[in-house]
């Protein structure tokens, strides 16, 4: 067998020359990452810096925020989860590991939306697991559907599912959740559920999978509505069937998180306000960009429910993004992420803004991109005239 | 294929006993886990305080740091690193996972001493490596040696180092070391070399394999001689050829570790006066344990080089070691580590003493399991009587 190749991330290409240009005197605001800009709330920031005096900092896993995680199960989504099935990570990346190194060998294929989190089909190819791509377009709304899994022939051993999703920002509804699990639990499929945009929406809130089936794999973290990504700290909430395998593998691949962002994270549950706060603050950024997209020329983007991403259909104006994105980030200083990190085949012409950065941020951003984008689009006019 | 089964650690089984005995009143003595009881240097901690109110903390690789660590190699080893080979981790275990996962495909075969630490041979099976153990014992110092090495046939794809080693603290003489990169070069086998225990030696220092093999990738941490367990900072040094795929595995499958660590791991560089401190305290703790061998009927140990661990050999007293550390447990406090989980042959006959506790612990685990000793001896003595 050959050593896996697993590709690199775009994005990081386009936003380490973002700095190399900041360095050299552009003004830059970063859209390229899904990452908030805000800090952890302050009560959180307070106990680290209590912990930081009081603890030595060993090996350590904490049993109450096993419990409290499990308890945000009972209290947003209304199902049990054992504090047992609970496995803090050092965020949702390894905990995705976890996932796939539990569930699946070598060979097995997994399906995925395309466009889709980059990390899920270059994990499952770092693990020597096949990705089957689900195209999702505007039709469905750019996420699985039940349909488009009961036609897989033969069926997937697996299904990576994300709602609210990157790069989309899209919700499955209730009705059609329900709908894929029924067909997961017919053919066999088992479900890695990602999570990590819970909390993160801007009408009805996205469902657990859990709520439709209990025996999928949920991943989560604290790195987006709880402002902490550089803390790194995630969860998995494993199946009952699969527990003794993933404490083992937690045990030998990673050991445990920080003990400073566990702490710190039992707090950040009851910061609700502040959290909120930031809530309300991507509200408005949404819907300045949402606003602005008549004037940019976008008339096709997904329909972005939660999290803090808008992707708009480019395909008028380029057919590389990558291109695109970095004419963008040296004209204007306005950094975002190229679709092909999402969507190797149409991801071309895609692009990604995030949100998550402050609204002066975003009204800049708009100021800046809407000349630049009308100007492109009367190129693009003028090479097809 | 099957998914591979892993194994868990028999030390954290003991762990969670313990702590269940300590809730009942009994005084527990850990000397199970490889961790310093100290915690990181003060100034350390002082810089975790000024980012905890300085920064919002993202997504983020401090190239400092990089370049600090690749500056150690120079001034401790003579050796060129450039810092575009180090790669930051959350801890050695992750580091681990992207070496074995850079360097080997599944069914490779990976050679290893056994006695080793355990998540070697688990780490291993998890990617669907094949685990080559070379019995180590008294005659090899309870490592790997050049010979060994030459007469395995097949050759196998690759190599796990550790000097100092983990359960014994071992080290590796320079010429037997510069012999086994000879042999592996010879032989085209690709060197893991786990030096988490660097700085902790008590006679000579340990070479780095980059000495030898400037194509080993080489795994360390903070763990260790910097006292920063629970901080989840670790670090890989990248052969040239693999840095991509490197790069490539740790944005997917880790992303970043923890910002407060990094900047905090900095500092620790430059905290030379507290970190010896605590080795001269490993020392005297090391002399203790050394000087109470013989009231403890124990002729047979590892030579603890460095690390902080003594790794005894129990057969004369039993032929199950966990039921041996079960009961010096419950009769004594004192908890330790049943050979077995690093060695699933011949660890039946072996335990494992943590002497990264406080002089005083050390004491009264001597004085406690002194006379323990004695009687499992009498004990013995009368059964083959």
């Amino acid at each position: 067998m050959k050593i896996a190749r697993v590709q690199p991330f775009e994005a990081i290409a386009i936003s380490r020359l973002a700095h190399e240009l900041a360095e050299a005197g552009l003004d830059v605001i970063h859209m390229e990452f899904g990452q908030p800009s805000t800090s952890a709330p302050a009560a959180a920031i307070a106990e680290a810096h209590r912990v930081l005096d009081a603890e030595a900092m060993g090996y350590w896993e904490s049993n109450p925020l096993k419990a409290r995680i499990a308890r945000l199960y009972a209290d947003r989504h209304g199902v049990t989860v054992d504090r047992e099935q609970v496995i803090l990570t050092c965020g949702a990346s390894p905990a995705f590991v976890l996932a796939l190194s539990c569930l699946f060998a070598p060979g097995a294929r997994v399906a995925l939306a395309r466009p889709g989190y980059v990390a899920y089909r270059n994990t499952l190819s770092a693990l020597y697991l096949e990705p089957v791509e689900l195209p999702c377009g505007e039709a469905e709304r750019y996420q699985v559907t039940a349909a488009a899994l009961a036609a897989l022939d033969p069926a997937p051993e697996g299904l990576i599912v994300a709602t609210p999703a990157n790069p989309t920002g899209t919700i499955i509804p209730p009705d059609e959740l329900a709908a894929i699990a029924r067909v997961c639990r017919a053919r066999g499929i088992r479900i890695v559920s990602d999570e990590i945009y819970h909390g993160l929406s801007f009408g009805a809130p996205a469902a657990s999978m859990l709520e439709h089936e209990p025996t999928a794999f949920i991943v989560n973290s604290f790195s987006k509505y709880y402002s902490m990504p550089g803390w790194r700290l995630g969860w998995a909430v494993v199946p009952p069937d699969a527990i003794d395998a993933a404490r083992a593998r937690m045990g030998n691949l990673f050991l445990t998180p920080p003990v400073i962002a566990q702490r710190a994270g039992l707090v950040a549950f009851d910061c609700d306000s502040e959290l909120e706060g930031h809530r309300a603050t991507y509200a408005r950024n949404r819907q300045l960009m949402l606003d602005a997209l008549p004037a940019l020329g976008l008339s096709h983007v997904a329909p972005p429910d939660g999290a803090f991403y808008l992707y708009a259909d480019i395909g008028h104006l380029t057919a590389d993004s990558v291109a695109f994105c970095t004419a963008l980030l040296r004209d204007t200083g306005v950094c975002t992420a190229p679709g092909v990190d999402f969507d190797p085949v149409d991801g071309t012409r895609f692009i990604r803004f995030s949100f998550a950065v402050s609204t002066p941020e975003v009204r800049a951003a708009i100021a800046r991109m809407t000349p630049w984008f009308a100007r492109r689009q009367a190129e693009a006019r003028g090479t097809r005239a």
